[in-house]
């Protein structure tokens, strides 16, 4: 590499070096550890190296590059550019042979360390370093006058073409080797995985020749649902994604129904555990049809889930969750052989289950954490991830904290007298006019407010069946807002000369949303005092849950909030606030996460460091039981109020309006009105 | 540890150190690093760190120690003598405070590096090292103010107990965990392995409370028997042994067959698999009943065997093995779950192979190498195991060699006319009086020689059968040193004359040993001119690879010979040498090493440093393939004479005095007799 040899400068990292006329511009850029990707070792086969030679004076640079400083298109090149297309102007940087100065650049496709974009806007990208890697290897012939055996002659490959060392394998691999060796005419392409427990590289999978598919599997084990995400580990993109009903409902519909279940029925651990391993793979099938791949070309799979799923998907007895001090078995990351929970993809898979972080805060959470990094903000985030249990995280960089509050089943729309799940027909958005009372409402399958023209004719098909989650949490608010309530969540029996729509109910009082026509068979919808107060208490035990970890650190303000989960996605920020499920925050830094636990998961898949990340944040996360806590049912009584009985709102308050304390009418024990005083 | 404090002398490490008064002798120790054994971490429950206090002064060490320098028996160490029984002036060390200067011997018992002396007798001890160690640990109880996991509880324990970190433990574990932990109100005994592919340590096994079996088990797979020994890892003493016919004989007697038999029946290898596993069990139920222990006590297995065995109990088709380049599938060792090979022993068990070191030298021969440590010795070692072929190692610490040559069958008694298995009713024994040519012959199963008093009675049981393979090297080299064969290994026809022992058979003569009592119906025991041809094959064979190595290795001489395997256990290696198996040697230089492979086997199991030694060492082998050596031919051709054509054979001609050579009558092709001359 003397002065008079060509200079060549690759962007966009910027590396730069001389090298004698004839060098591969691939073995140029290895020389200089630019991030360049190759799973043929430089055979013009997987094309994966492909450049743009820079054209033109590049005065930054001082070098003039063009088409004429590098060798002509190889045959091989020529053939790759027949078989699989090469686009206009791109090479094959191992086929391509410096002869003068050079600006080469890389596009991002060609990276091995490329960014790959999430879904969901978002200033973090993910960084695609997966654990399982391809490697085409060519693999020395048995000779006689040298003997060795063929996997120490594999091992040599992957080192001398590769760089990998301390390798290891499952006897199954050895088993096939020869064959395979034979029928790939010495030519093959080995999987290797390099986090094993203990360390190492293992191989984990061969193929006879060239082969190019690895793919992954990111599962969120949802109790009521399971949703699983086909990743190609070469590009970091989803494939194809499925969902599925937790077949284990019918043991149970919450979690601790299947933990009684498996109390009552010995052995009953083991038939959850079969049901779910089984659902798994009906979705890895799923997807990979969709995805139109072998199940043998998923390579790994990442799984996260919340303590009872976690368990038992991989087959551990649940009981001691049922009941304190709620011990886990296990809250440590567990990586196993996928084969060990009976799933049926590549035979030498790996399956990687994130960490738990205590008896009611799952993998699940620590997805979300992975996904959300408040172990990265310089201001105060809270984390929710809302369910029968909300799991809840808070921090920053500095400090992280995190517990459970049991908030039921009420915000999935269980326990309502209308609820359903979210689902075509079901109430989603709700405005009550403050003058009228009268209510306007969206139903899930249809676009239209319940007030426009056509509305009636458009869910015809549907029909309108109850109200979903989000939809009972926007009536509640506005019920608030339009005064049929008031701060401590009783109904305003007095509107009732007012309006048709608060209607007297045993001794207290409905608001009806929608009544059925006469002569129709569709339900009436209403609201009743005890669905707000089956609200009020799950948004209380939020609240004080997070209030708990507020005070655990010290703090009066959060700086921003991620809502994660279904519910978390679909309700409307300004109204959760409203109801004081949350703690008053700028609304604009409160945003929906989406499932941001199955993200966290797609991120293990994809980057392998981001285990070790996830693993060492949650060493660190400070664990609270709010069972154990004397301050938390002080805050959960204090927190029954809307929004809050202390708590000042001020950055809601500028955005929404709202109403002073009152004293309202509410039906006696015996039926008769009398005035109720605000409580405290 | 202040100079006043007292003065500890441990012995025979020599160890001392200062130690405050109250100080428990064990944790002195343990400062200090004085190999002192363990397994309940100093709770007088597992006794294994029993001393002796030293009475008297010691002027070598400047002390006078006594038993009032340390502190009375406690109560648990009391229960412990009722219970277990403690030998006269033995204490606990975790129960005896030091209250003054002491001497300490450590027994060796109490060692855990003890030394494990072979059976036989061998100057090279067995220093106990296993790979799985048991750890009695107290686990923290689950505390709500500070949630953690079971696991993560457990691996505090070993870590703050033992000082054990790196941990990772199979699902299965952790599904046991929960309920282990509370039967054994959190005591558990765990087994720990340190040598899982990758690196780390592995949680391996855990048992509710105090638990002290620890077993492993040595394998030996040879192709006609299956050879396992119990050992107990905690004491390195071998509690049971078993063998067993290997039920591969079915599909065919010898290796090739056997191999032909996968070539000819696909999916036959998976049957021979089967079959070796299942004979596997049947071993570890068999010595496990012996040796009083559950299967679940075995946490361990080592096993060796040749090439062709070694694939088929990891279930590699061994077809490879059959034809040129004899490549093997691998000749790494390979470390897998003893599950993995369907071996029921505790689930958590381990299973170790050592490495092969070519296509015909297999891990058998590791075992020998290990076993005799030909890579240890100054002077140049041979080491030979025969069988149907001869693995043979050649070298020294400087350098070392080997290869396979194919011997055949007749080294085991198959092919020979009158040749059987070493049983009961086999000649074994043979000398033939040079004068009147009549023999004199022991038979297995009887202690009197043929010409004394009460032969013929004692053998009434078993008769006489036949010549086992280490009768016809003492048949075949008596009638050489007594002339009735020549240099040439022809039958003296013109002796037939002299004795009625030589008779004419076809066109050549026989040597009859035994005849059948008229109306017996014993079989004529004889030795033919092809029996003298096919042991000439055989030992020429042999010979002829190790005049090869030596040639690589620029020898004209060896300093020691070891011959293993049953066949090099039974022959008296003066005849071998008459015969010319291996070369000129000091006779008392040449030592049969019994199952060298079995012994290697099971020092690997007892040390695990052992591995990376037989790892390392069998890297370094040259390996030589004999079908591609020229030479190989002309060694063999040479080689077929006895002693030898053209090597002198010094150092045997001192101990024996070898006939000059002859000109010998054999029948010709028509039956007339007449003069053959010597070849060459």
């Amino acid at each position: 590499m003397t002065e008079t040899n060509p200079l060549i400068v690759f962007t966009p990292s910027g590396k730069r070096g001389r090298f004698p006329i004839g060098t591969p511009v691939l073995q140029a850029a290895r020389a200089l550890g630019v991030d360049i990707d190759s799973v043929c070792g430089g055979r013009a086969i997987c094309g994966r190296c492909q450049i743009n030679v820079g054209e033109g004076d590049f005065a930054k640079h001082g070098i003039t590059s063009t088409a004429s400083h590098v060798s002509g298109v190889t045959k091989v090149e020529e053939r790759y550019d027949k078989i699989r297309g090469l686009p206009a102007g791109r090479r094959l940087s191992c086929q391509t042979q410096i002869l003068g100065d050079l600006v080469i650049d890389v596009p991002p496709e060609s990276q091995v360390h490329k960014q790959v974009v999430r879904k969901e806007a978002d200033t973090r990208a993910i960084e695609l370093d997966p654990a399982t890697r391809l490697c085409f290897i060519e693999v020395e012939e048995p000779d006689m006058h040298k003997p060795s055996s063929d996997l120490e002659r594999v091992y040599k490959a992957l080192h001398d073409q590769w760089g990998i060392d301390n390798l290891s394998c499952d006897l199954s691999i050895i088993s096939d080797l020869q064959k395979t060796l034979r029928k790939g005419e010495w030519k093959i392409t080995a999987a290797v995985f390099s986090r094993a427990p203990g360390g190492g590289n293992r191989l984990v999978a061969i193929w006879p020749g060239f082969h190019d598919k690895v793919f992954g599997l990111a599962i969120d084990v949802g109790s009521t649902t399971i949703a699983a995400h086909l990743t190609n580990l070469s590009t970091g993109e989803v494939t194809a994604s499925a969902g599925l009903m937790n077949p284990q409902i019918r043991f149970g519909e919450d979690l601790m129904s299947r933990v009684s279940y498996v109390m009552m029925n010995p052995g009953g651990e083991k038939e959850m555990t079969a049901a779910i391993r089984q659902a798994l793979n009906t979705l890895a099938q799923d997807v990979a049809r969709q995805g139109g791949i072998e199940l043998t070309d998923i390579l790994e799979v990442v799984l996260v889930g919340n303590p009872v799923m976690h368990h038992l998907f991989l087959g551990i007895d649940p009981t001691e969750l049922g009941g304190a001090p709620f011990a886990l078995a296990t809250g440590l990351a567990v990586t196993c052989p996928a084969k060990e929970l009976d799933l049926h993809l590549n035979p030498g898979a790996w399956a990687y289950v994130l960490p738990c972080i205590a008896g009611h805060v799952g993998a699940d959470t620590a997805g979300v954490v992975l996904s959300e990094a408040p172990h990265e903000q310089d201001e105060i985030m809270l984390a929710v991830d809302v369910g029968t249990n909300a799991e809840i995280v808070l921090g920053s960089k500095a400090r992280l904290l995190a517990c459970s509050s049991p908030t039921g089943p009420a915000f999935e729309g269980a326990q309502i007298s209308s609820g359903q799940r979210a689902a075509p027909g079901a109430i989603e958005r709700i405005r009550i006019n403050p003058e009228t009372l009268e209510p306007r409402y969206k139903v899930i399958g249809c676009d239209k407010w319940s007030d426009e023209e056509g509305f009636e004719e458009a869910i015809v098909q549907t029909g309108v069946t109850g109200i979903c989650g989000s939809g009972i949490i926007e009536a509640i608010a506005e019920m608030y807002l339009s005064g049929v309530i008031n701060q401590d969540g009783l109904i305003d029996g007095s509107l009732a000369e007012k309006s048709p729509r608060i209607e007297p109910h045993k001794r207290t009082f409905n608001y009806v949303i929608r009544a059925p026509k006469e002569g129709g068979n569709e339900p009436l919808i209403r609201v009743t005092q005890n669905d707000v107060r089956a609200i009020q208490l799950g948004k209380a035990a939020l609240y004080a849950g997070v209030r708990l970890l507020m005070d655990k650190l010290g703090i009066e303000q959060v700086g921003k909030i991620r809502l994660a989960g279904a519910f978390g996605s679909h309700i409307d920020v300004k109204y959760a606030m409203i109801l004081g499920l949350i703690p008053d925050c700028d609304l604009a830094k409160v945003q929906s996460a989406g499932n941001a636990a199955g993200t966290g998961a797609r991120i293990a898949l994809l980057n392998m460091k981001a285990r070790d990340e996830i693993e060492s944040v949650v060493r660190r996360i400070e664990k609270i039981e709010t069972a154990v806590e004397p301050m938390f049912q002080q805050h959960f009584v204090e927190a029954m109020a809307i929004p809050h009985k202390t708590a000042p709102f001020p950055q809601l308050s500028k955005e929404v309006t709202l109403p002073p304390p009152k004293d309202v009418v509410t039906a006696g024990d015996d039926g008769a009105e009398r005035r109720r005083r605000r409580r405290g």
